[in-house]
């Protein structure tokens, strides 16, 4: 208390129950809270009474609202909200050698621009602050991330068959992007997978990693089918590969997108791992293709973090991170056949501080504490689903939808507010993409961009 | 078109897209529909323009939003929203045993009265206009369904541990109720389960229902534990029970909740089954108790029809029953290991036309045609995460949420429009609850209502 010195602060959010972490990092619940913020950072999370004082140029009132850190979308493809619900009901290689590598043959970076823009819509409703996207004409995918607020981690995605040049593009974007949008992007080197890239390139990959100080986001061991085809094929699977082209020692780490094909042996390989390794679990789609789900107890007794996801809303349907935090916790007791395991609080700790971990961002967003960057969301739980409250954890992960997301923040600039958005034109942006769907989803070249992991004949 | 003579219609919606079923019972849309309600019934759905002169009392303009057949809970225990989140991360048996009918023990027709009333808000806001509730106090759930608008079929639950007394009051609650609240509440005889009913009193319930044209509501095989633990103590499975007790050939038929411990042997029992059978499934809560799911592709080729359920709120966290139709479809390719099963249109069939068949509604609700009563709910789909749209079934199923239901009709009356809800009071209800909730959730004093089912000694 006493006088108040300093300059205004740039926001304040008073009245709200606020969902911290412990010095165990377990997940602790602080009611009548204010979070006070200024340039983009939290400065303080504590007693509402104490900052009722504090001069500040915009004051939010969140009484009855739940202010927790905004949600990561750990691996996506934004733009592929353009293609959602193109090809349903079909498995992953008639999905990606009928429809999605055809059709994306016709992309062009209007298209990506328009289906990033609405993603981006999509995840600021969602309570979405950041996403790790892995796709092509990716500097259209940053000017979006400018114009709109998020925070991303950026990678522009390459095959061996468009020989060197696609990891040197991969480079280029990575190095000229990095740090841009006032900090707000940081970028990766983004080979697409193992059965797709084939083991100089990914080699090569991991050496201009190391050199310019660069993560890698790759697809890898996406269903047990890969890692089967990998072990036919090469005699190793696909973590193997990565060990063996040195994509586990990387000082910046390597994100796993999917890891559903992940077999006890390869659990050694990953906990030997002389870099930080971490897997982006986005569970809807393994439901949807019949494929197991991320084997995240075994992830956690090595000690690899799991972040959520959603993958792109072609095979996902949606870019909701808050159904992924539900349905990892539903999966996984019926994976594991143990109703004791991923409790909400589990489901929170992915949700928080191991998905900012996943993205490299585990010092910086992930939890509201002094010091980090103001990615905040306001939930509001006064509606009849999430009411009464005996465990506001289990509220906040079984019974809220991230349509009660009110208020969502990035860098302490607020991106919606009372579920209105203020960056994105959704309307326009939903003409614009519709005039264009004919030209995109025309098949009738018959060429494909690549094509999908099949067994060895 | 012509002169119109006939009297107002009570409500014109105009302008949607229409949920309709071909002669096959195919899932069609049918786009600038409008569709004319008189006296609570469907009157009409045909083309926009031919209903602009109808005159009206009321008329909502519906252009952008498809109107779909309401939702029916097939399966809830409304009141039991009020222990919504109280026992988490649990097996099913500590939950009963330890948690569930200790506080149950305490539950009062206030308790009863304030949690079937926020459930009623709840599913009214998730586009359900019926439910299929199970529980105790129903005359104060059937006063809360007559003062909401909602449908219900209801049934008032008991177990053998109550004597001949449990069964007469639940016939008495059937016989009294029957048609009542304007024909909007239905009735059945609700034995808890072939585990806390035995066989005599089941056989009694059967002679009941002939009697006096009731149909059953009951849980029987919800879990595999459960079927093996029937085969242990008596031999036969639960569905079994069933058919010797007669319950396997009532006219009015058989609703079982659950039946994820259906068995192979149990197909052809269902399949010579005398009377309409038909299963509820609620496919969250056997995630979070790792319970296999219902057999909904075997149910499927004997002809028995599968109705989406939430189960109640302390197991399911939700009354949301939009989720269990996108779980359903997610769950069943999953446990099925086909990602062609299971199809958004199947699931549409199951929110719809099957799910009125299980609650014995089959030719009254369940799709939007003349002469059906006017259930309905309109959805908005010009929401970033529901757009762009290709294939109007997979965005209902996959991408929309049941908070994109804008507007919810019961019997032709308007119970939420544009989200605002006109027949429950949602602060005071919860304000009123959170006072009782103490007392509710006391177990100090050691005893539970019932004890549940546990492997033979």
């Amino acid at each position: 208390m006493g006088t108040v010195t300093s300059p205004a602060a740039d926001l304040v959010i008073t009245g709200c129950t606020a969902l911290v972490h412990d010095e165990h990092e377990g997940i602790a619940f602080v009611e009548d809270t204010a979070i006070v913020v200024r340039e983009g950072v939290i400065e303080s999370v504590g007693p509402a009474e104490e900052t009722a004082v504090v001069a500040t140029v915009e004051r939010i009132d969140a009484r009855g609202q739940i202010a927790v850190p905004g949600l990561i979308n750990c691996h996506t493809h934004s733009p592929m909200v353009a293609l959602r619900g193109i090809a349903e009901d079909m498995p992953a290689e008639e999905w990606f050698n009928d429809v999605i590598w055809p059709v994306e043959s016709n992309l062009t970076a209007e298209d990506v621009e328009l289906g990033a823009r609405l993603a981006c819509a999509e995840m600021i409703r969602g309570g979405v602050t950041c996403f790790a996207d892995h796709y092509f004409s990716m500097d259209t995918v940053a000017a979006v991330v400018a114009e709109t607020g998020l925070r991303a981690h950026l990678g522009e995605a390459f095959f061996s068959s468009q020989g060197p040049e696609g990891r040197e593009k991969s480079l280029e974007f990575a190095l000229r992007h990095r740090g841009a949008a006032g900090g707000r992007i940081t970028t990766a080197l983004a080979p697409h997978a193992p059965y797709t890239v084939d083991d100089v390139d990914l080699a090569a990959t991991a050496e201009l990693a190391r050199e310019h100080g660069l993560p890698v986001h790759l697809h890898a061991s996406e269903s047990r089918d890969q890692t089967d085809n990998s072990l036919a094929r090469h005699g190793v699977t696909p973590i193997e590969v990565l060990e063996r082209t040195g994509l586990l020692g990387l000082e910046e780490g390597v994100l796993i997108a999917h890891g559903t094909g992940i077999v006890d042996s390869d659990l050694p390989v990953l906990e030997r791992a002389t870099g930080p390794v971490a897997v982006a679990s986005a569970p809807r789609g393994y439901l949807k293709f019949a494929w197991p789900t991320t084997p995240v107890r075994a992830l956690r007794r090595i000690g690899v973090p799991v972040g959520l996801a959603t993958d792109g809303a072609a095979s996902n349907n949606s870019l909701d991170v808050w159904e992924s935090m539900a349905l990892t916790a539903l999966v996984q007791k019926s994976a594991e056949g143990d109703p004791r395991w991923l409790t909400a609080r589990q489901a929170l700790h992915h949700a928080t501080l191991q998905s900012a971990r996943a993205v490299g961002l585990g010092e910086r967003v992930g939890s509201l504490a002094p010091g980090r960057r103001a990615d905040i969301v306001l939930v509001d739980l006064t509606g009849p689903h999430t009411q009464p409250v005996h465990d506001l954890a289990a509220t906040l992960v079984h019974s809220a939808r991230s349509s009660d997301v009110r208020t969502t923040i990035v860098d302490g600039r607020v991106l919606m507010r009372d579920r209105e958005l203020l960056t994105v034109d959704v309307p326009a942006t939903v003409r614009e993409l519709d005039e264009r769907l004919a030209a995109l989803t025309d098949r009738s070249h018959g060429r494909r961009i690549q094509e999908y992991d099949k067994p060895p004949e």
